[in-house]
């Protein structure tokens, strides 16, 4: 639409809407608690397994569609529990919940990568429409494999290697020349499973303490990055694919702090080289539904890192900063509707995330956001319903503007006020 | 932000951020159905009467914002109750279902004008925050308490007088030579409750008919309306006011069918005068959340029409063209939260309402928005969760774009095809 919107999302469109007519809408049914059914006759139902803030924020998305979601949720107070009418309660991991999450529903998704993939072959074959498939999320699961299939594909990723004994370890160390990133295989998340041991005898003490503790290993070269980046896309089961612009992703103490959108002066090779590398892997992988492809910049080459299957956090500033949220674009993927426009409406947008601080001031939460409102009206404030725990991701703020370095500046402000209650370009005296 | 939202929305803010320290917020407790806590601690939690599609919009930016509604609905599968996790079953009318849905929440807001007064004044008494309070709502409900409000506050209004007998009405007849609209002074809605008589007698012969059933009535001079415009605005308790473009308002058989913000072609003087009007109803009449004042736009002049004391059709273009929501504005006002920016994002947004069709089409609805997300990828559809009925709102779509034709042309496709199932610029055979 805009001048500076013109850089043309990578997508591949269908010419054909019979291609795309979407599954006929099942029957809806009374919740858990014996409320009636809670969902519009002739609307899709998508079940959502998670209860965090992904499953929240798919449900605005789902309202505003005219649906509404079922969620397997593991407590009814869970950050998307509370906002939803129609919760399971019960365990992802146990196949009975997640058949009962998903009867009667016309596509069944996930806000985390840790179903169990022989349970969701069991729902395929009874007819479910999981989204994405397991034969996908494998590689959003486990960091080797991924690597080894990206490498198949022809997508950059830094040297590595699995790493089962201190022999494989003391290998790599020598082919890396000492430049390792140790990793869990599965199940790290805001870097925990993520080691760089700083000598061969601190790479091999690791390698050892963890494959006593049965932690398939993997080992890749630490790279000497400037900055990580964000590609994501949608992608459907007939075929259509959409990127959005190319983020800046700024990581502190391994987890998403900031996402800026589009990321800051890329070079348009590499911005080309990022949205063909998502592309690529949406497409080589057959994911469906929102892809996260998360890339180091290094030297002006790019690599991949990590995937995820579904909203990220890197995405959030499409809420409010694009014609098309993740949000909504992911339950239009999973339910193989065609795809939204994906371009900005926003010179620039920034995500900050609000992490809940090492001690959670006196302040209410509902005194901090008045405060917040008062000094940045234009900020938008996304809040999960989550209590404090330090660390712990409770909300983000969205914020659009013209100037980069100012309006990372105003939502850094906003969402630490969010967090300690206080400005941090005032005088902790002067902020009350 | 942008050079075409230069125009600067009315509004006043407060410098004192100690004035607009929210009301502490209060415990959750188990719903209706014996579901628990369904609102994150240390929320605000609003209780909204009624169940429609305005409530349903407002839950989305509740979630947003962390927050969770709790619902007074007629039924657990109205609009609103289908996507909301903590519903009252209940009457409006009933003073005991409001107080179950009034307990221990933040403040109460409607979607609606019709829960009776007398009521609301006990609630007020009990300690509940009732926003916007009976003393305002008056004026939204009484169509002669308002005009007779606003000629005191030097609003203009059209001529009007109280119309109790057919002599009033010869008077009032011979006073504006004919030119007559007569109206019920309470319950009116979409057009219902209007008429223009043609003649003398038929003007007298309604009036007899009306107040044989016991209807009061006003009448006020038929208006040569060159076109229909709407000025919101959103003030809150602690006194702060923002107000939204001025959008032009398109009626379809006293129905809104379409909104276009900016209204196009606005003389500048005029769009500064209905600002100056909403900013003086809300001021003058102390209203509390969002404020529609729908105005007449006749011969370079501007009358009020009509108020509403809620989110209103005409600001549903807010959700996808605007900084700040109508609905998130209302949340915020309610809860005496400052206010967020109303600039406009786009150069142009289009909404245009789904209105059922005197026959539904046979093409499930899913499958509708399927087509018009095919073809409008940049389109924003909202669907209700309403079944169908032959003018009943449904849902709507917005778009935004550059150029109002043509943003107007593609708004009435996808609200058409969501309709009638038929694209209005192919023949009917071409459509499937
Ligand atoms: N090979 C590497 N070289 C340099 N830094 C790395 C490397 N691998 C990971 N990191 C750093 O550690 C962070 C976390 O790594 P990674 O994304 O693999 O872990 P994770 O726990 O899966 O995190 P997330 O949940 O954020 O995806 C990265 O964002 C990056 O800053
Ligand atoms: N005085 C008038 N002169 C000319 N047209 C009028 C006049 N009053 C009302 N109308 C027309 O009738 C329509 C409906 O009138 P009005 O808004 O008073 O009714 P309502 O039932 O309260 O509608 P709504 O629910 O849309 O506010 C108006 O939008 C306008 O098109």
């Amino acid at each position: 639409m805009r001048g500076y919107l013109g850089r043309g999302s990578v997508f591949r469109t269908l010419a054909n809407i019979s291609a795309m007519t979407p599954r006929p809408v099942s029957e809806p049914r009374p919740d858990e608690f014996g409320r009636p059914s809670a969902h519009a006759p002739g609307s899709a139902t998508v079940a959502v397994i998670g209860d965090g803030q992904l499953a929240r924020m798919m449900h605005t998305a789902a309202i505003e569609l005219g649906q509404s979601l079922r969620l397997l949720a593991g407590s009814p107070d869970a950050s998307a529990a509370q906002v939803c009418a129609d919760v399971v309660l019960g365990d992802y991991k146990d196949l009975a919940d997640l058949r009962r999450a998903a009867e009667g529903c016309d596509a069944l998704t996930f806000d985390h990568e840790h179903v169990p993939n022989e349970h969701l072959n069991i729902l395929i074959a009874n007819g479910i429409a999981v989204e994405p498939r397991p034969s996908a999320l494998i590689y959003a699961q486990d960091k080797l494999l991924m690597r080894q299939r990206l490498k198949e594909l022809g997508v950059p990723v830094p040297v590595f290697a699995e790493i089962t004994s201190t022999e494989d370890a003391s290998a790599f160390w020598a082919k890396t020349e000492g430049q390792v990133c140790l990793k869990t295989r599965r199940g790290g998340y805001d870097g925990h499973g993520v080691w760089f041991p700083e000598s061969e005898e601190e790479f091999c003490q690791l390698v050892s303490e963890l494959t006593a503790k049965d932690a398939p290993l993997m080992a890749e070269r630490k790279v000497a990055l400037d900055r990580e980046l964000s590609a994501m896309v949608a992608r459907r089961q007939s075929g259509e694919v959409r990127g959005w612009p190319v983020v800046e992703s700024v990581q502190r103490d391994g987890i998403c702090a900031e996402a800026i959108a589009p990321a800051p002066g890329l070079d348009e090779k590499l911005e080309a080289q990022a949205r063909e590398i998502a592309l690529k892997v949406a497409e080589g992988l057959g994911v469906t539904g929102v892809l996260a492809v998360e890339l180091f910049e290094a030297a002006g080459e790019i690599s991949v890192n990590e995937l995820a299957m579904r909203p990220h956090n890197t995405g959030h500033w499409t809420q409010d900063g694009c014609i098309t949220s993740q949000f909504e674009q992911h339950l239009r993927a999973v339910l193989d509707q065609p795809l939204g426009a994906t371009d900005a409406t926003a010179a620039v947008t920034v995500m900050a995330n609000v992490l809940g601080a090492a001690e959670d001031p006196d302040m209410p939460m509902s005194e901090r956001v008045a405060h917040v409102h008062q000094r940045f009206p234009q900020a938008k404030v996304h809040l999960y319903g989550k209590t404090h725990r330090p660390g712990r991701k409770i909300g983000h703020v969205n914020l659009c503007g013209e100037d980069v370095a100012e309006t990372r500046h105003n939502a850094q402000l906003a969402a630490g006020f969010l967090v300690h209650a206080r400005w941090a370009d005032q005088d902790a005296d002067q902020a009350s």
